[in-house]
């Protein structure tokens, strides 16, 4: 049996995507920029096997047995051995092509937390086959093909999906604009909102955006000058022209939301909240030190400097608590202290306070791409193909 | 004493106004279209009275002195007494327009409704103070120069305010569509919701998004072809093509709200619960047969025909009960009755229910312009002059 183990990391959009312009090779209309999360906090892990002995192509999903017959999954196997095939010439009867495959895969964080782990998971179920059969080059675009935002988490730091322009999809991959450590100052901490109702699915929303939102066709437009705006401000670290992009693109894909017939709505009262606790923290700063993105659910993403993390953490822990017992907000990943705030920063923010509106949060930094697991004691998968957690 | 009493209606827009291109003289970015309401229900009542002995210009709004010295009260007055100048001649010397004015307004719904009350109070004292004057003609262009949306309210009907080209506003007036009896099926429910905080007024609010709401552009673009086609459903009664438009302005007002930098946000969870009841039984009902409609506060507007009133009303009581004590509803105006709704009804919205988020309903229709109370007894001012409700 002959098996690869890797993991790849969630990535937060402050340029969104929202809309295709082609539905089979996930074309989007516009592009899109993110920063690739640290894998000790947000990662898929997944193990992929090929082997004489497997009768069919097979996969579980965080323990549970998952259909391959999907249009997406068959996109991305198909893809994955023409390139094999490609690379070892027209000649190669290599019997691996043939054999079935085997995939595990898991989160380290809970399906429950709403943030998108499709991307994860298809970046990483990507580069571990393409590790399995040796393809080397450019595999965004295959990535892409599972799940858009999926090509930005084939790469670490900061990374734009160049949305292309050809109709066959060769042109629109993703591409790193800085490595991990080109921003070391840079925090991102997660406010994980309490209520995580079910949402209008990513997919079936930027369908109906394309279909009917007016609005959409003037945010193609803006797009492209917020991408080399913010791009610049990356490369530069000119924190506050990167923080008004991403606040404002963050609003601008829910007003397109919004403007979508019938309209759909991710931000609830607690994530506007959020939004006021920014605004109102950068006015009382006199600068803007966070910024705030929504993706497609109630989930506040902070990008901030590592100099503001524990003033911004002891406000968001005074004005979200977490009950009204006065214990602190569980805090994930990175370790960070939560100190009382000082009645300055209370008095000059004068908000409300919302307690049980945050259920925890994740402090986490910009990461690495996927990384491969050579350790054997790391496979999900047992020597006979079969998952770990499955077998006893 | 020389006094006239007047009332003057609510209106609420179908294609919302947003954004002026002259704040002094209030000219709007797009045109809009609203609908009056019936002033039973909903009405501003004005007394203005001109005589010798006042000493000053003086006014009382809900019992309080306001002052006469801002710029739009100003400019109402400027304008007023220009036309009756001009009316009666440059060699007319009428002591009249000498004299100081005394006005009483007062509106017969809380202000905590949180229902734009300016529109009605504009629209009231301009056409008061015509009558006083002997104005005639065209005033509604002076009731915009006191708050924009006020010159839709000085007909009655389906009301356009066409926004003009010209830069001194002259083309800028509001003209009447249909009659109050045109539609006599429609029915108009506001269900004001319990939420009233303090919102970012309308004035500063669409001042911001002209500055830098990106999405604006665009909508500017649309809503000639809205204002042609709605105005072509309400003359053919056409209510699906009506309820769609309404929708979607609503939304696209709301989405450039949200694409205003800092985000203006005017709906609220129960606000956007009301949206998918009304998506949602429209869905099951197999038609469009509700519209809402929200301006800037949580309240929804609904526009429905009379024969499914019943119906949705007693849904609108289950889902948003007044409390779990199985009491109804408070309906303010027109007389109905709330039953039981449908086991069939319910199951199919399937929607969680919230008590306690709506604080009462109002019932109205679409209703007639201003009207003049020749009574003496209706009068707010006493025979010298000031409020009855203040002297003893």
């Amino acid at each position: 049996m002959k098996t690869v183990t890797c993991t790849a990391p969630v990535n937060i959009a402050v340029i969104k995507y929202w809309g295709k312009r082609d539905e089979n090779l996930i074309l989007p209309v516009n592009s899109s920029l993110s920063a690739t999360l640290g894998q000790n906090e947000l990662r898929a892990k997944t193990t992929v096997a090929v082997d004489p002995s497997f009768t069919e192509d097979k996969m579980w999903l965080n323990d549970k047995e998952q259909s391959v017959n999907t249009q997406r999954i068959q996109n991305v196997f198909r893809e994955i051995r023409r390139r094999a095939r490609k690379r070892k010439g027209d000649g190669d009867k290599s019997k691996i092509f043939s054999q079935k495959i085997h995939i595990c895969s898991e989160n380290n964080f809970p399906t429950a937390a709403g943030l998108a782990s499709s991307a994860a998971g298809y970046a990483c179920l990507v580069y571990s086959l393409a590790k399995l059969f040796d393809v080397d080059g450019e595999i965004s675009d295959i990535a892409r093909q599972g799940s858009g935002s999926a090509c930005r988490s084939i790469y670490g730091g900061f990374v734009e999906w160049q949305m292309g322009t050809k109709a066959d999809g060769s042109d629109s991959f993703a591409k790193q604009i800085t490595p991990a450590q080109h921003w070391p100052e840079m925090c991102i901490l997660i406010l994980v909102v309490s209520d995580q109702k079910k949402h209008t699915g990513s997919t079936e929303g930027m369908q109906t955006s394309v279909q009917n939102s007016r609005l959409l066709e003037k945010r193609i437009e803006v797009v492209p000058e917020r991408m080399t705006n913010i791009t610049k401000a990356i490369k530069e670290k000119d924190f506050h022209t990167f923080a008004e992009i991403t606040m404002k693109d963050s609003n601008q894909f829910h007003a397109i939301c919004l403007d979508t017939y019938p309209p759909i709505s991710y931000m609830t009262d607690v994530s506007r909240q959020i939004v006021r606790f920014v605004h109102s923290f950068n006015n009382h700063s006199g600068e803007t030190k966070v910024a705030y993105t929504f993706d497609a659910g109630p989930n506040a993403c902070l990008y901030l400097l590592e100099k503001d993390l524990g003033r911004v953490i002891s406000l968001v822990n005074h004005f979200f608590p977490a009950q009204d017992n006065g214990l602190n907000l569980k805090v994930q990943g990175l370790p960070v202290s939560i100190d009382k705030p000082s009645q300055k920063d209370i008095d000059a923010l004068s908000l409300p306070v919302l307690p049980n509106s945050i259920k925890y949060l994740i402090n986490t930094k910009v990461g690495e791409g996927p990384q491969i697991l050579s350790d054997p004691s790391e496979s999900l998968l047992t020597d006979n193909g079969h998952p770990k957690t499955l077998s006893s």
